[in-house]
């Protein structure tokens, strides 16, 4: 396996020290949770996190603007509920604690865990579950993917601008049904943890509706030029939004070069203007990506001013550019 | 060839169009040029250039504080005279334009002969050279790769500062001396527009002191841990710089997971304490790529106080975090 790694026991904690070496205004606290170096004094804190193997999300986004803490699993993994609890516990200033939380079981499971947890030490605790991977037909078991970085944004927006806890789990409540990815690969992830490939491929295929933890897509197709790639995607997010004005992530998988990403964004804005669709905002890059698979994801959000503004604010994020 | 493009002989445009797509601060000039939408009114105008392939580099950075132009050739071959003199007398403004060139041959030629056109035009312009690929172990014949984009934000920052174009000169030939990088590769780059890779590589070998052109280099060894790996590098670096306080760029090469390079940092931070160096500012992400290269490379700066104000100043910028 050809990985620039050390050992597979240590990603995780490799990585965070990396993480905090570089990015001076985090820290880590309890092995697995990144925080925000200087503690909000007051407002709502916002808490995300799941495994890892999908940088920049969820540790990048820790920065004044977006996140106070990032509870990070192994590679694929959940974190355990009392690291969740560590992280609830270490950012609340009173204010409240929002969790942002993609939904997979696991993860679902044990931030319910540390939310009940939390609450019986008197920390007032809300949850959003993001479920905008349109690749799964059934809504409830929809998977969180790239547009969870919308909702970090949003929420860290509004906690910043005063928004108490529970209006802002009613303004993401309102926004995330609106909120539609699908995602795209030409390669699986390599899991560095225990050197297996996400799913198998051949040299002449793709698949349309991966998750992002290898998970496999709605249907595999030989290799097609990006237009068509495209055109695939934004059919399936197009049958769930019928918006004219729009704000779109092209996000890159991880092993994308940013020069197909741009080539994507071409044909995605010739595409949309054909169905005079409006686009307000682009983001274009690797926001949550899976290890090193090759693929992109397009998520479409309709556009408000609110949203827009949200999304355009400040942030310290590294990683984050609207 | 898994490529997500529609041609190959579209991908500049359609990769340029897909840039000014997103970046509402950028416009395509000449088929070929990035300018800025809004040209600087006065100061020295910043123009760089190169093949294609090295996203963001260099368009990503044209922005207020870097660049005020890229000239874009066509994946990994020198843009022509003509379009680097379109790019010069759109951005002059009669301050003068500094050329910042990386050392290959036809960069070389060409951006001279530009040089020589835009002169007789009555426009000064001045070229420093970009030499920081401490694999070639002849000077004169040193490659320019990372480092470049040091000079880059530097430049950007002078000029935004109302230094004249000589000034300017001045201040990048003392430093560019000093600019010191070295690359490695698990993977060789996929070349769109042939379908070549840029060398044969086994799954179980590394290249160490590749260029990024899919050029071979140093050694070939086995693939080692990470922390073997950046120490070869940073034993090469170190050969030619020993200042106690350093600037640190970890630059992905285009389908390296952002987790590697935090795992590199690490072990970068770790060798570099145990040495007494002092580390002042990381940057760590991709900024000069060589396509789906998959590999790393790391660049040395010495502190001092003007490079540490001139590479932490505001750029618009996507690209560009310090």
């Amino acid at each position: 396996m050809k990985k620039l790694i050390k050992d597979k026991t240590q990603f995780l904690p490799d990585m965070l020290d990396g993480l905090s070496i570089s990015n001076e205004n985090v820290e880590v606290i309890a092995d697995t949770v990144v925080v925000r170096k200087h503690k909000k004094e007051k407002g709502v804190a916002i808490v995300s996190g799941g495994g890892s193997g999908h940088e920049p999300a969820h540790a990048g986004y820790v920065a004044q603007g977006m996140l106070d803490a990032a509870v990070c699993g192994e590679v694929f993994t959940s974190p355990t509920p009392d690291k969740i609890l560590s992280a609830i516990k270490a950012v609340d200033n009173g204010d409240g604690v929002l969790l942002v939380v993609k939904n997979y079981a696991g993860d679902v499971m044990n931030f319910e865990m540390a939310q009940e947890m939390a609450e019986m030490e008197d920390i007032q605790v809300e949850t959003v579950v993001v479920k905008d991977d349109v690749a799964v037909s059934d809504e409830a078991q929809r998977r969180g993917v790239a547009g969870t970085v919308f909702v970090h944004k949003i929420a860290g927006y509004l906690a910043e601008n005063g928004a108490s806890l529970s209006q802002i789990k009613e303004k993401l409540n309102e926004l995330l049904p609106t909120i539609k990815s699908i995602g795209m690969a030409l390669t699986p992830p390599l899991v560095p943890t225990t050197g297996q490939y996400g799913f198998d491929i051949d040299d002449e295929s793709m698949e349309i509706g991966i998750g992002i933890h290898g998970e496999k897509g709605l249907s595999r197709q030989k290799v097609e030029s990006v237009d068509l790639v495209v055109e695939r995607l934004i059919a399936e997010l197009l049958n769930e939004i019928d918006d004219e004005r729009l704000i779109v992530m092209i996000n890159g998988m991880g092993a994308t070069p940013l020069s197909e990403l741009n080539i994507a964004t071409k044909y995605v804005a010739q595409q949309l203007e054909d169905k005079q669709k409006d686009v307000k905002l682009w983001l274009v890059g690797d926001y949550m990506t899976s290890l090193d698979m090759e693929g992109l994801s397009i998520t479409f959000l309709p556009y408000t001013e609110q949203v827009y503004e949200a999304l355009i604010a400040p942030t310290s994020s590294p990683y984050f550019n609207a």
